[in-house]
């Protein structure tokens, strides 16, 4: 398992992590901090998350250390005072992590990641913990919608070609999974994570034979088993006639036409056409799949008119997330030596302190509410969603299976209410902040008003 | 210089390249074919692109063989006819390719690549050749925009934390640099391609001390001639005051404040206000930046309403490209054995052959107009685009330096027209299809009909 790339994790930030830690290691500031990751609010049309990207961030932790590269980097540009890179070279991440596991559906506000270290060292992961999980949960979620609008159909994710870069594509197919896709077209997410791959033809390869019936023959030459035939290169309908043809042929060798796919044009009338053609001619086992500029809402749309689809490619709007192509998601400081911290910049509050999630649930099973609240505070009925994965600086909780991870998120969805999987909610799920936590809020941010702004 | 990352790029694919490839190869298919790269349409409120990623393939085209490990997990799927992995062992590029150089304005249907090489070959480069090219060039035409809108005000790229991905940050970095940002915060990009890094100190630097003044101190005690101080965390009127009796302490020990940063409320008002202040105080050196969900549109509207912002911090909009987070860009077969190809697909419709972008220019330098037309045509009195990077499998372009890219696309930037330029276009720029190009296209398109759907 690969589940880092080949980038140094301690270049993969920003560089005022390293101002900020050069002048907290000349102030001699060694106090423990912890820093909370979390999602300000939602997207448009959202209305839970799926967390992702823990197993990527935990790799990078366990391996971060200052390759004499970087170091040698970090001198050339003649900053920093001396001694610091000398701190570096001797850098040790030997703090705590308490994350949601992968798979886990949560909702705004609630820490996605909680990091307590001495302060450098939690300020150093900032951009590395935010990259990590910022991505690979956009994509979960984003993907959770399209698996609930396909109302069962099998997706396969096709998105590498136009992914954010080759990382994120690989990202996308591994989130996409955890999130009940099928698979995927990427053969490096094949390789790396184990993900099943699938994948056909393109229209280059029908282009390429003189005739399009050549090129579905002589793909069912080399794969039989296995032919998919794609049919919009030039009109999907004489193309359907001649996957008739060919599906009649193979049935007789007693093989079977696995399906057709449809990559443009009006898919809902195109897909009933087709589906009634090869009914017609006894062939109800051969699939209709489809492809083209497909997500959440377009399959909603075909489905609800009676699409004959059985089975999807999501490429583009999956891998891009293109509706909501960012999360507003921040790492914040929100304890340093016991002293709970807040900021106060309009719009951006942070709840001060080190925290838990408590989730609750109905007799039958269901999701009731979440209680934000102090990481110690007793809260009994509930389950607490932020588990230890780093303690003193050692993994103590090990990788998941990307298998367990899928059974987690799909247990959660499950146990999820109706009306926050809907494309476009109108409510969102109840987070209670608990009376613990509102008081030291409103006591912390009392104090700092006095302190800093001088009004009460 | 790391141009490639630490995937193989052979990985980096679609699995139908391989089943294509296989079939290719079983038919004994050989000949020679021409793959066309090129973006269908803009998104909206786009005019122009912007090329960049072309050295990113380009290395990743001459490291293409098939290392054992990727062979083994190939074999491991149990899917291709015996032979076919031994042919992918020999596997090398001997083919050419001819593309847009780095940092050159091009437009919609115009070929940024084209690859002629045996059918297989061509045909597996498909997915890395669009998901390098897409990112970067997504990156640098959104990045152009920001930087027009700045109005020759720094940019700085703060990205990194909301990227889709590692890869996507630092191919942001570089896109960026191209298209004229001063600088980037990610600290992997100033490693590896030497681009400027910037940065000094986020809101949890400041919480994590006492009071705000102690931070500004501190901070000052280790980058004295560095500092930008951060203004928002509580109240940012209060802070610039502050900011102002620091500024006046340095200037007693022969130091320069050099600047503030706003990163939310209302950028209009308060960096006027803030401006105003350091005015009054005899301060005028010290910069105003700027940042927090800031892009084009919102840089354009603060200048024109009269904010007083000297520099700025562009992070996720730019990042994930949020207004427009794809391009349509295709990868089509045009050629295959001397035979110009196209499908027909609706609304995908390709122009067929080896083509060349003809560009001409007013007498004065400006952009005239472009002619898309066929690879060896005459067009006396143009400039054609392409150029050759690959002859025979052989790099014969060799690599160019940043600096370089950045002049080219400087230069052609003060040569577009304005109207191109415009946030929000109201017109397209003229590419006009060659007579012969379009009397090959109107020929094939009739024999496609007639062979394969039966129609004049």
């Amino acid at each position: 398992m690969h589940l880092w790339n080949g980038y140094r994790p301690e270049m993969v930030t920003d560089y005022y992590q390293f101002t900020m830690a050069a002048s907290y290691w000349q102030e001699g500031m060694e106090g423990q901090a912890t820093f909370s990751l979390f999602i300000r609010d939602y997207p448009p049309q959202r209305a839970y998350f799926v967390a992702a990207g823990l197993e990527s961030l935990a790799a990078a932790i366990q391996e971060f250390r200052f390759h004499p590269d970087s170091l040698n980097y970090l001198q050339s540009l003649g900053k920093f005072p001396e001694g610091f890179l000398d701190y570096l070279a001797r850098f040790r991440f030997t703090g705590s992590v308490r994350a949601l596991p992968e798979g886990r559906i949560f909702f705004a506000q609630e820490p996605l990641l909680e990091v307590s270290a001495p302060i450098i060292q939690g300020q150093i992961l900032e951009t590395l913990a935010l990259n990590t999980l910022h991505q690979e949960t956009l994509i979960a979620s984003k993907a959770a919608r399209c698996v609930a609008a396909a109302r069962g159909r099998p997706l396969v994710d096709f998105s590498l070609r136009r992914t954010q870069g080759v990382d994120a594509g690989l990202k996308t197919a591994r989130s996409s999974y955890i999130a009940g896709f099928l698979g995927t077209s990427n053969v490096l997410a094949g390789q790396l994570y184990g993900i099943p791959v699938y994948g056909t033809m393109a229209h280059s390869y029908i282009t390429s034979f003189p005739h399009e019936a050549d090129a579905f023959q002589a793909y069912a030459r080399v794969f039989p088993d296995n032919t998919v035939l794609l049919l919009d290169t030039y009109d999907t309908l004489k193309a359907a006639e001649k996957a008739v043809a060919l599906a009649k042929e193979l049935r007789q060798q007693g093989k079977a036409l696995r399906g057709v796919r449809l990559d443009s044009g009006d898919l809902l009338h195109l897909s009933q056409k087709v589906k009634d053609l090869f009914r017609s001619h006894g062939l109800d086992h051969v699939a209709v799949m489809a492809s083209g500029n497909l997500d959440e809402y377009r399959l909603e749309e075909l489905l609800s008119q009676g699409a004959c689809i059985d089975a999807a490619g999501i490429g583009t709007r999956l891998g891009v997330s293109a509706d909501a192509p960012y999360l507003d998601m921040a790492y914040k400081l929100v304890e340093y030596e016991g002293r709970p911290i807040l900021k106060l910049s309009p719009a951006k509050t942070t709840w001060v302190g080190r925290k838990q999630v408590f989730r609750s649930f109905t007799p039958t099973g269901t999701l009731h509410e979440d209680v934000l609240g102090l990481a110690e505070e007793p809260m009994p009925g509930t389950k607490p969603l932020l588990v230890e994965v780093f303690r003193q600086g050692e993994r103590i909780r090990s990788e998941e299976s990307l298998e367990t991870i899928r059974r987690r998120f799909d247990r959660d969805w499950n146990r999820l209410p109706e009306p926050y999987k809907a494309l476009r909610p109108t409510q969102h799920y109840p987070v209670r902040v608990s009376r613990a936590l509102q008081d030291l809020q409103d006591r912390v941010t009392r104090d700092r008003r006095r302190d800093e702004v001088g009004s009460p």
